[in-house]
């Protein structure tokens, strides 16, 4: 499919006097910090320049606008770039805050971030998670188009680096990207041959990333990254193929304009220092006395630019105005993301046992019926986790219609194109593998929940009872682990009840990501109304107390998950037992004291914790004297019943450790 | 450069007769425990019998042996073939162990462990990790070959299948291994077009896989996978290179035999059942009255097959015994790698303010110097992590007699890679990055815990006081989540010789892997001798006094890495404080009870616990009664002294904190 948009025509000139403003400020900025990474900003001046002007139909006047162009910095440490074309562009970033580069509080952060500066589409810096997230955003701008054609067909745009194309994670997502037929992404690779180390021959150019990005079906470009010209038709050339993604590759030279360290690794990280910068300003045609300086002339360039952006925004709003009602809204709803009462699509039990990967798939499925914006699939293990959603298609190259999106074997590429979507905004992405594979994907976890991402990750096999597939796909640390991270909510509920309000609560959430603990195994049925029990409803609360005592508590048994019906089995034989079910730890560490202390009461420490995870984290909630039925251990290759009596999740066992305490 | 290397004769007829028993004994391995994966086993049994019964030099009755080819099953879910294959050869497992798949304590778990069974080179299981350990093999194997090359001139083969090759970490391994010219790789790559959820075409058969292997440098051949002479052909050109890792295509079919399930994703993961399982073993002209079955013909071809190797190492142990003494002594040196006295080498203090990157740089260097098989580098951060080893040559294309390796930016490739080279056993390897990205190697991480390898983690930059670059970079999570996995050692030194230990101490350590822990910014000298403070050598039990006071301790301030000045200070200022320096937790708490309550006084309760990360594990240390000056949330981009202030890292709050609990 060829769309038609032809080079617009350029003033070089023009485009090297905007380039030099932005090269100073950068240069500026890191001097200014004493911080920083010039090489960059210099090598990528150019290029980004024709980009910005006369290609990213973006309006700094409004940069919520869904029909805007993304622009993604994935070589993050060249921030001073951004931030240098966000102020002069009109995003409304100061000369105040460019000086103000790295420090506290600043607007300008070392790697960009899109929760502090205006502008800035997602926050950079971990190598190969921007090219990821631009993929995410790319396939979400594919699926709003294939849904609403008139509303929909921007471009995501952005500059990779060495760096991010030998990240494993930037390799999944070019390879998603070019199996999907994304063309509405077009990146530039700044192929500058130098890295930290030094020259990328030491260890990067027997690799030809051309051919390499031909194979993953990509549309493969080369323009010279300091001839404007050659860039702006590149950059039509790639938006003139809507079935592949593009790479243009554009050597460049590392701190461009430096007489003496342009081309070296000694550019890419270090402040130039004050001799080299004016000998860097004298040799680009600034004025080597002057800092922070941006001529009158660029500012009113730059108006202009943005207007040509208004007048398309203007034309947009007119479209959505005009179109019918029920487009409309249901245009919006997926920006809106409202959710319905959850509470009355929740599916019945079907009171008997069930494994929680098949009741969380089976409330998945009644709210999605429910939320068009719900997209989302399994690296490749849909059949065992149980997240396809039924009656929608697959999410394929040319078919965007659907919503089950087959993420392939490729879970870190995953984590960051589902960080994509969620900050494309139109969909609320889920990830699903088993949750041993957690950890191929924590840093695009980290950086959802660094950004405040609500992407939800289902993570099935949640424990060393997936039994024989054996220890190298049994979780024991990742509980723990998954914990540790600040904002991730991770819940791991105990019955198809506990799974039912567990993804509800993953979909309230907007601020941040959830991770979903599930079993493979069967989980006896919890009949809680015939058995006292109290309802599932208090996983909302982190924790709760689920099954009582006659007085006072003697013991108090905390479980989670699987080892929950392990609880109230050895409840029963414990005089004085209380039975928390405590399927959030930080939502229950974050609820009031009251509320806390009523379900642990301060009087009663003697206290057993079961979780088939190591116990890391749980001394407070157990206290000094307080016991454990957990794994510290790796598990072993085995049925889970056997794994069960080898590791003590046995109700005898639970029951032992209670006694032990209790004297 | 070519080697000699023709293609062998072979026998099609007993290639087939041979392969149809081990397909055989696959289908009833997983037939027997009910649970396995018998697509891989039926699909890859004749390219597998071609490579191990023509091929592949391992001696059956030497597993050691050094200059053995390493054989590595990369889609370990296929486990059973492997199984087959070392029972048939001669490795001494046994049918009993087969009939035993998958249960407790058995030879055969589910996916194959090295620890577990003689003749497995490594643990596989999780996608991609089996390929990066051949590349690591391969690595070792060219260094040695730099060396020694008459006695080490082996090759490493494997199966990889198409989830292997869409994980990230394959990608970064097979770039490094194309990079440096790894031409004593040679992997069979299953090509069956099916995963998890159905054809490959889901989701990834646009992407080329020759074509982008080619683009990493590799030599691509291609086989049917179902004909002995294409493999066995394949097989000989692929040595004929050595200067290109070789990958051979092979197509074949999943489940190869089974008449209604073959070529489809169901037989990927499920065992068969009793009906078709009769039915393909028909197909294959096996009985299907029998299982279990081995004719005794097999046994004795196969007994042929390894005489031939048997002679190939039986001349190999003549040329290592006719070496001249000076080479031999070198040569099992790097397999023996006997520790020196440490502590003579170990530098001596600058005694000045320094980070202890760059005092454990010194510490690396010393010993390195001593120790001719230690060998690594960083993920393209050397010169950050200090970590290159002076008056070394790099490793590159063509020149493999040097010590520092350029990993690349590829930290997941690196730490597969990093275990290869420990299993190859030739060398002690180690990998360098910022702390923040160990998230990226996490899964490498991981296995080489749970296979107790010896690789060193060089992590710097280890806190948000790294600065300027801002939470993107700074970790906080990341000590607790090192922790959190079962046998891997995390050590944070806080001065210079607590940093000079730290490494003896991962030197020492033969069992599992180490990181070290390490900051970016300069800490306090601390005058040991004239401050009265004990030795760093206490570092080797995990924790011990480092400043007592006079009488019984009030208060204990407990401390890692960069927090240990504070505690020093503050302690200076609050009457009855004790310091404890606690670098490695772990460690500690494995040390008899009447150690640690030597350290930590039961009577003393009012605890403070020190450290610039989450305080997640901490709280059994510091008690109910204790408090914590640590960091819950993400950091910031600034200067570090700005981020004390901001986060509380400063004496006076320590004061503070302490003096709250002691009323």
């Amino acid at each position: 499919m060829a769309s038609t948009s032809a080079a617009p025509e350029i003033d070089k000139d023009l485009m090297a006097r905007l380039a030099r403003t932005i090269r100073g400020l950068a240069i500026d900025g890191v001097e200014a910090a004493d911080s920083g990474h010039p090489g960059m900003p210099l090598g990528c001046a150019d290029l980004a320049t024709v980009l910005w002007y006369h290609h990213l139909n973006a309006n700094p006047a409004d940069p919520g606008w869904k029909n805007r162009d993304r622009f993604v910095l994935s070589a993050g440490h060249g921030s001073m770039l951004l931030y240098a074309l966000l102020h002069v562009a009109g995003y409304g970033l100061s000369l105040e805050d460019l000086k103000n580069f790295r420090q506290l509080e600043s607007r300008t952060p070392g790697h960009p971030e899109n929760f502090v500066t205006r502008g800035v589409e997602t926050t950079t810096g971990p190598l190969g998670q921007g090219f990821a997230n631009g993929v995410g955003m790319a396939l979400s701008a594919h699926m709003m188009h294939a849904r609403f054609p008139d509303l929909i067909d921007h471009f995501v745009y952005g500059i990779v680096s060495d760096g991010d194309l030998m990240e494993g994670v930037a390799a999944e997502a070019a390879s998603f990207a070019g199996h999907h037929g994304l063309g509405r992404l077009i990146y530039l690779y700044d192929d500058n041959d130098i890295t930290i180390e030094g020259e990328t021959d030491l260890t990067f150019s027997g690799e030809d990333a051309g051919k390499r990005f031909e194979a993953y079906g990509w549309q493969v470009l080369r323009a010279h990254g300091h001839n404007v010209d050659a860039v702006n038709a590149a950059l039509a050339e790639a938006r003139g193929d809507l079935d592949r993604p593009t790479l243009i590759v554009c050597k460049t030279t590392i701190g461009f304009g430096s007489p003496n360290r342009s081309g070296t690794s000694g550019v890419h990280g270090s402040p130039l220092g004050a001799e080299e910068t004016k000998l860097t300003k004298k040799a680009l045609g600034l004025d080597p006395e002057k800092s922070f300086d941006v001529p009158a002339e660029d500012y009113a360039e730059w108006k202009r630019a943005a207007e040509r952006v208004a007048e398309l925004q203007k034309a947009w709003e007119a479209k959505l105005a005009a179109a019918d009602e029920k487009t409309r809204a249901a245009f919006l709803a997926h920006y809106e993301q409202k959710l319905p009462d959850l509470k009355a699509l929740r599916p019945a039990s079907g009171g008997k046992a069930v494994a929680t990967r098949k009741s969380a798939g089976a409330a998945e499925n009644a709210y999605a019926a429910a939320l068009p914006w719900l997209a989302g699939g399994s690296a490749d293990l849909a059949p065992s986790t149980n997240t396809l959603i039924k009656g929608s298609d697959s999410v394929g190259a040319g078919s965007f219609g659907g919503r089950n999106i087959h993420w392939g074997v490729r879970e870190h590429g995953m984590g960051g194109i589902c960080n994509g979507v969620a900050l494309h905004g139109a969909f609320r992405p889920f990830g699903a593998t088993f949750l041993v594979f957690s950890d191929y994907m924590r840093p695009a976890i980290r950086l959802a929940a660094l950004m405040g991402l609500p992407v939800v990750y289902v993570f099935t096999h949640d424990s060393i009872f997936l039994g024989e597939d054996g220890p190298t796909h049994q979780p024991v640390e990742h509980y723990a682990a998954l914990r540790s991270i600040p904002g991730l909510s991770v819940i791991r509920p105990g019955d198809d009840e506990e799974s039912f309000v567990a993804w509800e609560a993953a979909l309230k959430r907007t601020d941040g990501p959830t991770a979903l603990l599930l079993t493979r195994q069967n989980l006896p049925y919890l009949d809680r109304a015939n058995a006292g029990l109290a309802a599932a409803d208090g996983l909302e609360r982190g924790g709760y107390v689920l099954r009582d005592c006659e007085s006072d508590p003697k013991a108090i048994l905390i479980a989670t998950g699987s080892e929950l019906h392990l609880a109230l089995e050895a409840a029963k034989r414990i005089e004085g037992a209380r039975v928390v079910s405590m399927p959030c730890v930080e939502t229950f560490r974050a609820q009031p004291k009251e509320y806390r202390d009523a379900v642990l009461p301060p009087s009663c420490r003697k206290r057993v914790v079961i979780e088939s995870g190591i116990r890391q984290g749980w001394h407070d909630i157990a206290t000094d004297d307080g016991a454990f039925v957990t794994q510290e251990t790796f598990g072993a290759s085995a049925p889970a019943e056997r794994l069960a009596e080898r590791f003590g999740f046995t109700v005898e066992n639970v029951v032992k450790t209670a006694q032990e305490l209790l004297g």
